[in-house]
């Protein structure tokens, strides 16, 4: 194939990771100037390609590039912004394709989840109907770490490490006042779907009676009354009660222990709030001292507690999403292989994107202990290397240097296209 | 003075540093034999040493020791429980000197708030009062940045870096999602009285829309209809807005925005949950994509990501509080004074505890914006320093290495006594 420009875009939630990944991208890229020219990333993920707002990264320093690696968020912007079936919405992906062939875009690299995948899917069964020449890559990202294939999902690794770092802390927090104090403390974590997020706070205890003592997964029907007791009995036998909860965390006819109403552009309800709704519970019924936090973004944004193994996984299906690309292959994602626990032992490897694509990989129900609170030692031989490794930031004045790229958009040639 | 025994108890609310004036006093201590013989601490504060529950830390390791420079939380257990006045209350007073004769301890070391501090001197005039010679010395910790004379107080800079490098990681998040999903962004913050917390969040902006677009601080009353107004022209202008808002904040009235009910054991409105409630307000006048996020206990307890300033000033003051009692000082409690800004330069000094108890620092309005949701140069010039620099500590298996003291008590010798 001759020299071709590429297209790089975020979609979905970010995470302190994926910008590690476009590092991955763009660095491989410029590697091979003979094969692609230009890396261009979309403004706001797909919605720039829709609206031709083309970031030319050629634009920023082989610093600012690397600086990328160490900094959350995503750096072009993302959205959640997803393509309806071909059916429905031909018009959208047939610009897609006008935008590409426009701008000599012939390698498409698409950095999110689930969903993503299917859309990196779409737009290659698109080009190839159409007769454009386009290679579809996908790169995996989510920190609900519920992509098939892949051993994990580049984000999962770091929210992981924060959550399982702040449930420890925090617990050492509780434990020295629960003499005349808090006695229950409730974390709050990410995970709509599964209980990957709230599992990994199970990494925290180290000893029998050690935090956290519950935890709550959307796996599980929540039955108060066995929840209650297991408060009360563990408050009574260790002094205080450490609960990690899952946003997701559901009754047994699939209704969400919180729901804050409303939905988001993918037709998900919006969560929030099931922390304090546990909270109110124990106060209710025991009558105990308690406090609640609920970590939001900035779990997925904690670029500052990073996992070590989590940053180079990032980069590293960065960089064979485009090495795949000038290999050959097309609609496909990377996927991170395991080869051993301890020491973790892992390498890349390609699934089609056709078997990705919408389907969702649940939490083994043998990695949820038998009371369904918390995790086993087989969760434990999975998770703890995903967390392995610090990789810190630069600072500066106390803070981390976070890189500011200059995000600089291209001329563009077509009509405007409303999204 | 001949040798004698110390007693040093960890007060109220913990710290990612009170340890590390633990470590202080004690290597200090260990350091003068001939004058400091045992050093015990109160098992869950001074609720210890009136049950007569001593921690024999002689029986720790110099390694566990020095451990407690980088484990957060109160490793002897710390307690919310305040000494009534010698008036109401001169049982206690007395058993605490019964408990200190007992044990041969004449050194007293209170490591706590203000409150803390009040009940210092307060032992320090009834050992006096009852002719019992004992050296009472207050060592300064409180998140809340609320005691007198002092530059700051070892705990509040840690939680600072956390708020700040968590507000600029959050930020970074919603700004590139702000297109097509979340607008505004509500990170709570502890401060129930002092909006010190908030103000540091402040610490994060760069430049002139970077966020936090709005603090809410207990000092300004809050305007319902001024704060709707800067979110919305906030969000026009930026694309999206951040609020880092206090658990202090409050209306002209002096009601508390959310207000859980109950209260804790020094009477104070144990308060939770203003973060959901200013999401509601924006939702219900703005209808903009909301998430919020309550760092609660995590911000407090996070020993990741503490300034190696505020570490360096809780070992400065757990050890000058030993050099001030060896000295001969007696009620007195150990200051940060600053000299210099930029590079900070700082000294310790002593102060009686007399002018420090039950006196509570304001911010100064000249910290505050003068539209009232912002912080000013001086503000920054002012808490720049207290962040500075990182602390990491050991990780093994990608978590913290947290010490686990054996925490040994001392065989009692006086009657059970009722607290």
């Amino acid at each position: 194939m001759a020299r071709a420009n590429a297209f790089y875009a975020q979609s979905g939630g970010v995470t302190a990771v994926i910008n590690a990944s476009a590092c991955g991208v763009i660095e491989t890229a410029r590697k091979h100037k003979d094969r692609i020219g230009k890396v261009y990333a979309g403004r706001n993920g797909i919605v720039g390609a829709l609206r031709e707002e083309l970031i030319d990264t050629g634009k920023e320093s082989a610093r600012a590039i690397a600086g990328l690696r160490s900094t959350p968020s995503g750096a072009f912007g993302s959205c959640r912004y997803k393509l309806k079936s071909l059916a429905e919405n031909r018009r959208e992906y047939e610009r897609l394709i006008d935008v590409f062939r426009a701008h000599d875009i012939r390698y498409f690299f698409y950095n999110g989840g689930g969903d993503s995948q299917d859309t990196a899917n779409k737009v290659a069964q698109i080009g190839e109907s159409l007769g454009y020449p386009l290679t579809c890559i996908g790169v995996p990202k989510t920190v609900d770490n519920d992509l098939p294939f892949t051993d994990c999902c580049p984000g999962f690794g770091s929210v992981a490490k924060y959550v399982a770092v702040s449930t420890r802390e925090a617990a050492l927090d509780v434990a020295s006042m629960c003499e005349t104090s808090t006695k229950v403390f409730i974390l709050e974590v990410m995970g709509r779907h599964a209980g990957w997020i709230a599992a990994a706070a199970g990494l925290a205890k180290e000893q029998e009676d050690d935090a956290p003592h519950i935890i709550l997964f959307p796996e599980i029907p929540f039955e108060r009354k066995a929840f209650i007791a297991k408060v009360r009995e563990t408050v009574q036998r260790v002094g205080y009660c450490v609960v990690v909860v899952s946003e997701g965390a559901q009754h047994a006819d699939g209704t969400f222990l919180a729901d804050a109403g409303g939905k988001d552009a993918f037709g998900h309800t919006q969560l929030g709030g099931v922390a304090p709704a546990i909270a109110a519970m124990i106060r209710d019924e025991l009558g105990y001292k308690y406090h609640w936090a609920v970590a939001d973004y900035l779990q997925r944004a904690a670029r500052h507690i990073a996992s070590a193994t989590d940053v180079e996984q990032a980069y590293a299906v960065g960089r064979a999403a485009v090495e795949f690309a000038l290999a050959g292959y097309n609609a496909v994602m990377p996927v991170i292989v395991r080869k051993r626990d301890a020491p973790y032992r892992w390498s890349v490897d390609a699934v089609p994107l056709a078997k990705v694509a919408n389907v969702e990989r649940r939490m083994p129900r043998g990695y949820i202990s038998r009371d369904g609170f918390g995790i086993t030692a087989s969760a434990r031989r999975y998770l703890a290397p995903l967390i392995g490794g610090e990789d810190y930031p630069e600072y500066q004045g106390g803070l981390p240097r976070y890189v500011r790229l200059k995000n600089v958009l291209v001329e563009p040639k077509l009509p405007a296209f409303e999204v």
